[in-house]
């Protein structure tokens, strides 16, 4: 009998596996007597004593039979099937429907970030980088490890987060709420994945903005969502024109800063949002994934503070004003829907792990947050400054801005070119090193004008101004051709 | 008009919230001329630049129109409801199945420590105490919060960890998986969520173990799973008995130690239970929650080590070995399920925390974690023997113990007691400071004799003995009665 080692880890592991295996295949049948380890240690050019062990472990886990020293036979087990694995070709048992649906939006959208390592990366999402922050975050963190709770945490998320969590909210987004309204979660994804879980059956209709974050539409997708959409002007949804046929269970909206395309929601168009939920007796979930940051004004109330039927399911991300890998949200719901969305939190993951909602609530309540927050503020102040002098002074006539003045990120539409053209400036500006994005994956219909999303808080203002230079020369060359 | 301020927070935000709340209220109708800055600022005892302050967010966002300091008038809003919230009594719009069958859960079974603050608590759950662990842990996330990514992480788990992870099971469970084939979660139970996302229909069959791990069994009941149970004996699950009626589409299992009642899964009967699997198509979750520890001998190899036809997903837990509120885990995959679990992974929550994953795996590499396994069996080995040793003195002849060497707890059966004295003894233990578990919650048909959890991994050797001399008492108390 010829046994191969694998040459992976220790010597004795190697052993099991090979003598395991030669017994499962088949190779060693029920009854048959194992070589005397002194023989197998020989031949094997191992110590008796790594034998040795290996036998015992194999009489241990059931595989053979007899005193290791003197003689040992192979138990009778139920060998593994006499057919090799290979020739079995009939498929595995399927996936679920929704199990499925994941995965086809997975296999057609392999996430990651399309022009890593390019010189100028315009993508909208990346953050600002704040070494005061990853200070204050790396100090916090060690002081909530020696002192945070090591049993499981609460589902519902630490007290003191959410306790933090609502003085910021009442200070900064006009929301009051209670801790018991807070439900702590890894981010945006996860409070929508929730939303969609508790709220919507396979087939049930859910209605989105188009445009709108892919990361909500492929949640509703997954569940079995029928969605239908709702479109988009300089004034954010257009709520006149809600779907009044289907009985709607859940809109999805971005009423603070419309994503992608940056319109915010004049207050009519909230009061007349907030009326449809009520007639329809649907729920709306307000991601306000940056409403933090304006530029030229105060930030507006949310559109949870004109909440007053308990519609709005609200939520908010710390990733995109701390750092994505962060995984840490909070959602502010209705009385009426806490406890399912508490139990849909401790059936998916029992709560957020505690030492870093811990850190996150001192980092809150020292101050830390909101001077990082003014901070970030000012430096994207200034590099959304450079961006958009860039664009005046380098891309001619070609970009029409759809300015906000907030967030991270503007639209630059280009109307005076084709969907094709726009294709082919995104490949020539990376050949370049300039990393560009259409819009069009965020439209459930292409929009009527191609337009790009500039991410700017990622890069200091001399780089964004040259890489508006690069868009300049991208341009001219394209129109030249 | 009289404004109440609610003495939350800024003045400035009192007044704006006040105001708004009578704007929408219909105090203050459309058209209806806002009283002068000066005038308010009088009446209200505030400074007028408080006021105006006021006045221009509430222009800003709408609610008002005309020019701060001269002159302001509503503007015409669709103004609030005008039923009063409290009137409204019809229904919200109802929860989807899944959201009704998780909160119904919930509400049944409120989680938390039961005995939480009595002198000793033998809840099953609690971790070992370690603070060798809690530094290094404390070390490597100082150290890995100045250098993990900031970006979204790999969804699928960084790298570093899923690499050590291998190298772990490896050497520690005899499974070979390479570093695509593991997904870093939350821990067991988002493991077991997903594994019923991505495999089970509403309706669909999945068969547990009776006696099981409740989570397990919620996670497959709030999807909509026909649950059916096989029986435990000594040998653990009797894999002859598994149905074959029913088109059984996941199992999920405790082969290494069977949860709650501590037996290990004989060889024969893991090769029946990969055949069935075989034969049926189906999949089967191996939950090796607590494999590591056993006192007695090497541990037995997982059940996936075994499964030549990839019809095991394995899953592991950092929770119980490190501490729960880590909130970190992993499965071993099968290659035809992968792509659909990092999809599902993605859709709920886009990844876990990437510090945490890298300080894990230096945790790993370093070294520092098998040297806490270490520690941690040791400490468990001597906690269990004080236990026994505990029982054996002071409970006479009411005790049957169910002992597997292995895991942090032991089962204590009481077969000369019936349920409700068990109940009796459960109620008097804890009013002397003793906190006792049933071990009923966790069968799915109540068993013919009453039995303990005992959870002895967090009281030192002492607490343990007097907590048996306690029950022992106890005991007697309820024979006397």
């Amino acid at each position: 009998m010829y046994l191969e080692l694998d040459e992976q880890g220790p010597r004795y592991a190697q052993l099991l596996r090979a003598l395991k295996s030669a017994i499962l295949g088949g190779r060693y049948p029920a009854g048959a007597k194992l070589p005397a380890t002194r023989v197998l240690a020989r031949q094997l050019e191992l110590s008796r004593n790594t034998v040795l062990a290996a036998y015992e472990q194999l009489r241990a886990e059931g595989f053979i039979e007899g005193r290791v020293g003197s003689g040992c036979y192979v138990a009778e087990i139920a060998q593994a099937p006499s057919a090799p694995p290979k020739r079995r070709t009939r498929p595995a048992a399927p996936l679920s429907r929704r199990g499925q649906r994941g995965q086809d939006m997975y296999d057609r959208n392999i996430p990651g970030r399309q022009h890593k390592g390019v010189r100028y990366n315009l993508q909208y999402g990346l953050p600002v980088t704040n070494p005061a922050l990853s200070s204050a975050w790396r100090r916090e963190l060690h002081y909530a490890a020696a002192r945070a709770e090591l049993d499981y945490p609460n589902p519902q998320g630490v007290i003191a987060l959410r306790e933090s969590v609502c003085d910021y909210l009442k200070r900064r987004r006009g929301i009051v709420a209670a801790a018991e309204d807070v439900m702590i979660v890894t981010g945006t994804q996860q409070a929508i994945a929730f939303a969609a879980d508790v709220l919507l059956d396979e087939g049930d209709t859910a209605v989105v903005e188009d445009p709108n974050y892919q990361g909500a539409r492929q949640a509703l997708l997954a569940q079995g969502a029928h969605l239908l959409s709702c479109r988009v002007d300089d004034d954010g949804l257009v709520a006149s024109e809600l779907p009044t046929g289907a009985a709607v269970k859940l809109l999805v909206v971005t009423p603070s800063h419309q994503f992608p395309t940056g319109s915010v929601l004049t207050l009519p168009r909230r009061m007349e949002l907030l009326a449809y939920a009520d007639a329809q007796r649907c729920f709306v979930v307000e991601d306000d994934y940056d409403g933090e940051f304006r530029y030229d004004a105060r930030p507006l109330a949310a559109l949870k503070s004109l909440d007053s039927n308990e519609r709005v399911i609200y939520i908010g991300s710390f990733s995109k004003v701390i750092f994505p890998s962060l995984r840490l949200g909070y959602m502010v719901l209705p009385p009426s829907l806490r406890n399912a969305f508490v139990a849909a939190k401790w059936l998916n993951d029992r709560g957020c792990p505690a030492i870093e909602q811990a850190a996150l609530a001192r980092l809150i309540s020292t101050g830390a947050f909101e001077r990082h927050l003014r901070q970030t503020s000012l430096a994207l102040k200034a590099r959304r400054a450079a961006l958009l002098a860039g664009i005046k002074r380098h891309t001619g006539n070609h970009v029409q801005l759809a300015d906000s003045g907030a967030g991270m990120h503007v639209v630059a539409w280009l109307p005076r070119l084709t969907h094709a053209q726009v294709e082919r400036l995104i490949e020539n500006a990376r050949a370049r090193g300039l990393g560009l994005y259409s819009i069009n994956p965020y439209y459930m219909r292409k929009p009527s004008r191609p337009g790009l999303m500039l991410g700017y808080a990622d890069l200091p203002p001399a780089d964004l101004e040259a890489a508006m230079a690069l868009l300049g020369r991208c341009l001219r060359e394209l129109s030249d051709a």
